[in-house]
């Protein structure tokens, strides 16, 4: 199946493009980029032309910031052609649920994609959960800011989520293997008094589960979840790659497939079923966190 | 059918107690409260207690603010009782999301209210905008918080939602009348520089649509939304309860029952039909401008 992809920046050379290539079920067949191109690959400036020029191209995968994004995504399922969006699906909440309407009036597929999710272990961690009930819980999420997004100031302004950009990753997992509903009980935000977005959150979560998000760590990053069960003990470290029960290593049931891998997989999948896949709990999760989260002002960060 | 009123406070006494009494429908059978009482009627102080004593009583109405309210939400429908709730309907949204899914595992109505929608004008407006195209549209919301909420720093806090306490009103109004679906395009908050929520905020929404909402307002206020479509102009003025169309009033086809009347009129129908009404969209338009909204300190706020 012949696929576009709109935006090439970072995210889309050193994941999407690999992806594609190992993919048996795609073609890449065009790109839309006002800058970025990449060879042997037709390439459009706007996606309003790729959409009129292409008519086979039958989906379109979309890498390009929250804002821009949502006028594309809508071209895209105005033009009925099946839509798979980057973490996180839109700016808002609200604007979202105007392309589920859109894609549900056109007949096409929507797949807002949480990459995380796909992470070796979490299929794992999902089915190790099922029958068992979480007491407790941790999520450490402590990476550098200046490290992963270098002069990116748009994170930390209106819109840009800040550290909650890293940390709705952690909420994508959390959100896919515990069994029940996950709601935010109560959030501390603290926003450098130069910017917008917090560069740090604690969220205190249901099922006694804790999160410290933190933008400003230096040394080793952290990307970990700890759980207290009936059962023992589960930990899910290194951005959810590896599984630990009871203290010990448990690997057996990894999936072998990468995340960009395993979303594209997904995608062709949805898409010869007629399904579609938009979960924004994750997204609420953050929403909510800006609406009930408690803001203190910190010192101003600069890259 | 018997119901028991939880939280008696200020609107329990001026909105639900007269609509209840005023009611074929219902039956007010207990109320709930620490301190407020009502002459004539069995009360509780504790909701738990409540529903053991009072198996007879098939559903509850809450009046409670939106923190301790999700506890007793809780376990209204656990105990299997049909549940309405008073704007907004939760703290956050993963919490309404976990009170549906309540409701669904016990069979029971669940009922969000919004007040503002059963305002005299509203389903007047609805009918005329069905066919018709909204291109620009203004809504003022400008109250003084001294005189609607005296002392109540809660709604300044944390969680309180600030101007957005009313402007939810406004936002239930306009998701309810326009036929396409709204979202939000930018926001800029206001806050008090010794307070969390704000005080002020503009809103861009989708359709040209702009939102001015104020809690500094002294003398006149004002509660009006007004739209240009492609047949003319239509205002709705009070909060929803007058209607001009083309600049002249245009009441005949308005409602003649008061706001809660209609709310318990409507929750007595959802029962009777085994249905519930839970539509978040005015509470993803304030979260979303929590997400997305530019924040800019005000001079500090006190009662």
């Amino acid at each position: 199946m012949k696929l576009a992809l709109a935006g090439i920046g970072k995210i889309a050379l050193d994941q999407h493009l690999p992806a594609l290539e190992a993919s048996a079920d795609w073609d890449l067949a065009a790109t839309v980029s006002r800058h970025g191109r990449i060879e042997g690959v037709e390439a459009f400036p706007r996606i309003e032309a790729m959409l009129e020029a292409r008519p086979e191209i039958g989906a379109v995968s979309l890498c390009l910031p929250p804002v821009p994004r949502f006028e594309a995504a809508q071209a895209v399922l105005r033009a009925g052609r099946h839509l798979m969006l980057e973490k996180p699906p839109g700016a808002t909440l609200a604007e979202v649920h105007v392309l589920r309407d859109l894609a549900q009036a056109h007949g096409v597929t929507i797949f807002a994609t949480w990459h995380s999710r796909m992470a070796l272990a979490v299929a794992a961690a999902k089915r190790w959960l099922a029958d068992r009930t979480v007491q407790e819980g941790r999520i450490t999420w402590r990476e550098d800011l200046r490290k992963w997004h270098p002069g990116q100031d748009w994170i930390l302004d209106a819109g840009g989520m800040g550290v909650f950009d890293p940390g709705i990753n952690a909420l994508s997992i959390l959100t896919e293997i515990l069994p029940a509903r996950v709601h935010l009980k109560a959030a501390e935000l603290d926003i450098p008094a130069n910017r917008q977005a917090p560069i740090a959150a604690r969220l205190a979560l249901s099922h006694n589960i804790a999160a410290d998000f933190d933008f400003r760590q230096q040394g080793p990053q952290t990307w970990d979840m700890e759980f207290q069960t009936d059962a023992g003990p589960l930990a899910l470290r290194m951005g959810g790659n590896v599984l630990e029960i009871d203290g010990r290593p448990a690997g057996g049931e990894a999936s072998i497939m990468g995340e960009y891998p395993a979303l594209y997989a997904r995608m062709a999948d949805l898409v010869r079923r007629g399904a579609s896949d938009l979960d924004l709990s994750p997204m609420v999760l953050v929403a909510d966190a800006f609406l009930l989260g408690r803001r203190t002002l910190v010192e101003p960060f600069d890259f």
